[in-house]
């Protein structure tokens, strides 16, 4: 008895790491559905697959603690047998990184690559937040040029039109990292002044949404009392140059916004059709200059440029920076890809790290509300941007690249929030066991339905009770039953019972008898017209399908 | 200096982890194809899709060493944050035995999974050997019923042949543990009997391939001296003993051709077309009786099964698995899957683990050699059974389980080496950049071609030396080029150029001059026509496709 409870105690409990899931059938469907769409716009886009392994050296990734030799905490890291440290990979990028540096002289240059698949954060789980998801990301390696970076806004605006998401409804929001340096050059706040302060400048700067204008210029300045009372203490600012930095943050977005005639002629020279165009038109013109005059508003990306250009004018990295988004926006419009689609923020500009030029990131806009029906805002659903030194890490050789990366598992939550999600598939045809010696004769059934490329199986639980097998039918989604008794089998026939038609009725039936009483949603057919009347059947629920 | 020495050493080395590697998109393409065809099958047998994590509780996986709280050296295995341990999964079988112990009560009984994957192990690699591999499952839980086996024979069928496979270039094998259990048993080397005997047996008939049934016939009684002179002690088995288990693993195969007549009406009473036919007819009749009295020999599954059953006819578990293998034969017949698709076989009975029933194998039979012209046999490319203990592990509910599993990387290593790899993809349509003022036209061309569904790309490179774009086309495998100088701008055209047909030509030239001289294998179009005249050329390229 002792042994035998020991036994017990011993058995592992079933249950799945921490922060960890089990993704089910419909899910996966979607997910898959999703993959082949994003995949066929970075084909279409000339990319090339690439898999790298699920964990790289430790070193190779980049995640060793500053100065120590053991991994950082944010990743999963193990040793091997020669006591290398190694880490799950927590993005796709770092792993390309390697793959350059180990392979370059066999590459073709530029070297285009996507790349999808699971990355692990070894992070704080919450709802929602995993520490496995999937990615999707298309990199161009060893391409200067801008038209690079152009190209992967283009891009990220058709994989999300692709996954069925109306223009409009989303915005691929651009910036650059030379702004932001160029706007702290123009402040006063160089890289090489005191990094605290310029520190407190980017939080405040950060809160922009969270508390407007009027919090952000107090944090800016001397400081800022909140509702409970709690003082924050501010950057200590001078007034000149917090009015040049909310310039840039808020003033610079109204400004771009320019009258044109709605007539679907030109927006300030240009097709309207491609401008994000601003509905309806504002009441009060606000910084809008003669609002009288003009039918409509469009947001000018070139007009943005203006405005920040003349702020950032004595910065020779912020008119850099200007000058590569100016040829992004030409490359982009001379495509058809206007404001409505890609469209200048100074939002992106805040909380980057290793982008060195360029950045973006995919937005959605379509309002949403989550289960207790407060608004939801998706924010971004991926992002990216020019990273210059990531290949440099290995071979000290600098090597330009940018990247752009959709976080799948994010995106189709959001998807899935707003009623997007593709409909379920149809469960498959299930052939019932009513006599069990007749076994071989069910299966056959099954295997003629799938030779004919229908989705069939045969019951294969206990046989015993006729209406479990109607249950099982019924969870799996089965559109239809097959069922053939031995007055059917002398008959050569087969009952075809449309679960969906029948569903209601059918719950209330438990054994054979009543079963052969009833019949409802059903018709006998010779066996030999099983295939086609089955097809029947599936066509009549399928309406999309021929 | 001595600063920028250390910095210098700190570079980590660009390397890929031990066992590990790269996959281009040449194979990724293939793998994804394969992977389109298995799921197709799997989800026509009514198979549904679900993903666990990359890593489970170590304890889930069963995989602590015994009687020890460190896992097996075999997985790679790390702690979290609360000591837990935590590896990698080696198989999709065991976590799916965690998520049915986890979920039992809301799953649909019995549940039909199918899962795809990266695996890792901690094993020693070597040529062709890799750490991660990618395997294709499908298993039925909670299914007693012996159709649940039958139908994972003739999925396993199904999907090697979507695969491309020939029918007769492969086989399901199938046998039975409990054939295993029963020999031992009617030898007298019962499960009670000496574990060190039992275990020499089971290594002397493990070696019939290499030494024929004469070497392995002195390994089961005194012992055999290799070419060497080296003596290995033997099983010390009667000869009736001997007899018996050589009678099982090799008369047994021998007495299964059974005559017919080759007309195609009938061998053994059923259909020819899906009997394996031995060719060309022997010679000498050796164990086949009146050979002239036939037109030929068909495996005849269930005559196999009499000589076994002859064989174990004093064992209950050899009979009991005798009984399941013939329900296994007889479905499988109804169904049109004859010895030609699944054929019995006592050679996979040997060195299995966990399987509790049937047990099933995929062979491909295709004749290959290796770079250096030596025959090769590819052995198993999937393989799986009945394993009725994983789920009471956790549980301690006995839940009856069966499962098929696909090595795919290893699958597609030898699609490859008998040539049988689908053709490579074209690669992007480049459009080249002779001027770079007009790098928003040049973008515009690419974007068009993209909108037509044409997969195109804009030369991203130093557009200097003409020359290197077409290399770089080159190396792309791009099928055509699109080139605009000045000339062509102002007559409103685009120069398309042919590089498969063009090729040779190509690569004399180097630089503009030479190029507007000798124009090989290209045309001049207008712009408007651009996408209509690279649809032609591509057409060209891909006779395939519309």
């Amino acid at each position: 008895m002792a042994k035998k409870e020991k036994d017990v105690n011993r058995r592992p409990a079933a249950r799945l790491p921490k922060g960890m899931r089990d993704i089910g059938a419909a899910e996966l469907r979607e997910t898959q559905a999703m993959l082949e769409k994003i995949r066929a716009v970075y084909e279409r886009y000339g990319f090339e697959p690439l898999e790298t392994p699920a964990f790289e050296y430790t070193d190779s990734l980049g995640k060793f603690l500053p100065d120590q030799d053991r991994p950082n905490a944010g990743v999963f890291s193990f040793q091997d047998e020669d006591e290398q440290w190694l880490s799950l990979r927590y993005d796709l990028t770092a792993p390309l990184a390697r793959h350059v540096a180990e392979n370059f002289q066999d590459l073709p240059k530029p070297f285009r690559r996507y790349a999808t698949g699971s990355v692990w954060r070894n992070e704080k789980p919450g709802p929602g937040r995993f520490r496995q998801f999937t990615q999707f990301d298309a990199d161009t390696v060893g391409a200067e040029s801008i038209a690079a970076d152009a190209e992967l806004c283009m891009l990220a605006s058709d994989a999300l039109e692709a996954l069925g998401i109306p223009r409009g409804q989303y915005a691929i929001r651009v910036s650059n990292r030379k702004l932001l340096d160029g706007l702290m050059e123009t402040v006063g706040l160089a890289a090489g002044a005191d990094p605290g302060q310029r520190l407190t400048v980017l939080r405040a700067v950060d809160k922009l949404d969270r508390l407007g204008p009027e919090g952000v210029e107090l944090l800016l300045g001397e400081g800022r009392k909140d509702e409970s009372g709690d003082f924050t203490k501010g950057a200590g600012l001078e007034k000149e140059q917090i009015q040049t930095l909310l310039a840039f943050f808020t003033l610079g977005s109204a400004a771009a916004w320019v009258g044109g005639t709605a007539d679907g002629e030109c927006y300030a020279g240009r097709p309207a059709d491609d401008f994000l165009v601003l509905e309806p038109k504002p009441e009060e013109p606000g910084p809008f200059l003669d609002a009288d005059a003009h039918d409509g508003y469009v947001f000018d990306n070139l007009k943005m440029l203006d405005v920040w250009g003349d702020i950032l004018k004595d910065s020779a990295v912020g008119c850099d920076g200007i000058a590569e988004l100016r040829q992004i926006v030409e490359l982009a419009e001379a495509a058809g890809y206007g404001s409505q689609r890609i469209q200048l923020s100074s939002a992106i500009v805040r909380g980057l790290e290793y982008y060195t030029g360029p950045v973006f990131e995919a937005e959605l806009l379509i309002p949403a509300t989550d289960d207790k029906g407060n608004p939801v805002r998706f924010g971004s659903v991926g992002g990216g941007g020019r990273y210059d030194d990531l290949v440099a890490r290995f071979t000290g050789q600098k090597v330009p690249a940018t990247g752009f990366s959709i976080g799948v598992s994010r995106l189709q939550a959001a998807l899935n929030l707003i009623g997007r999600a593709p409909e379920p598939t149809l469960g498959p045809v299930v052939v019932t066991v009513m006599d069990r010696d007749s076994l071989a004769g069910y299966q056959s059934f099954v295997q003629t339905l799938r030779n004919a490329g229908i989705r069939a199986e045969l019951y294969l639980g206990n046989p015993k009770k006729f209406g479990r097998q109607l249950e099982y039918a019924d969870k799996r989604g089965s559109p239809v039953v097959v069922i053939q008794g031995s007055n059917e089998r002398e008959a050569g026939e087969v009952i075809l019972k449309d679960l969906i038609e029948g569903a209601k009725a059918a719950a209330a039936i438990s054994d054979n008898k009543e079963w052969k009483e009833a019949r409802p949603a059903q018709v006998s057919v010779p066996v030999a017209n099983l295939v086609e009347a089955v097809r029947e059947i599936l066509a009549r629920h399928t309406p999309q399908s021929s």
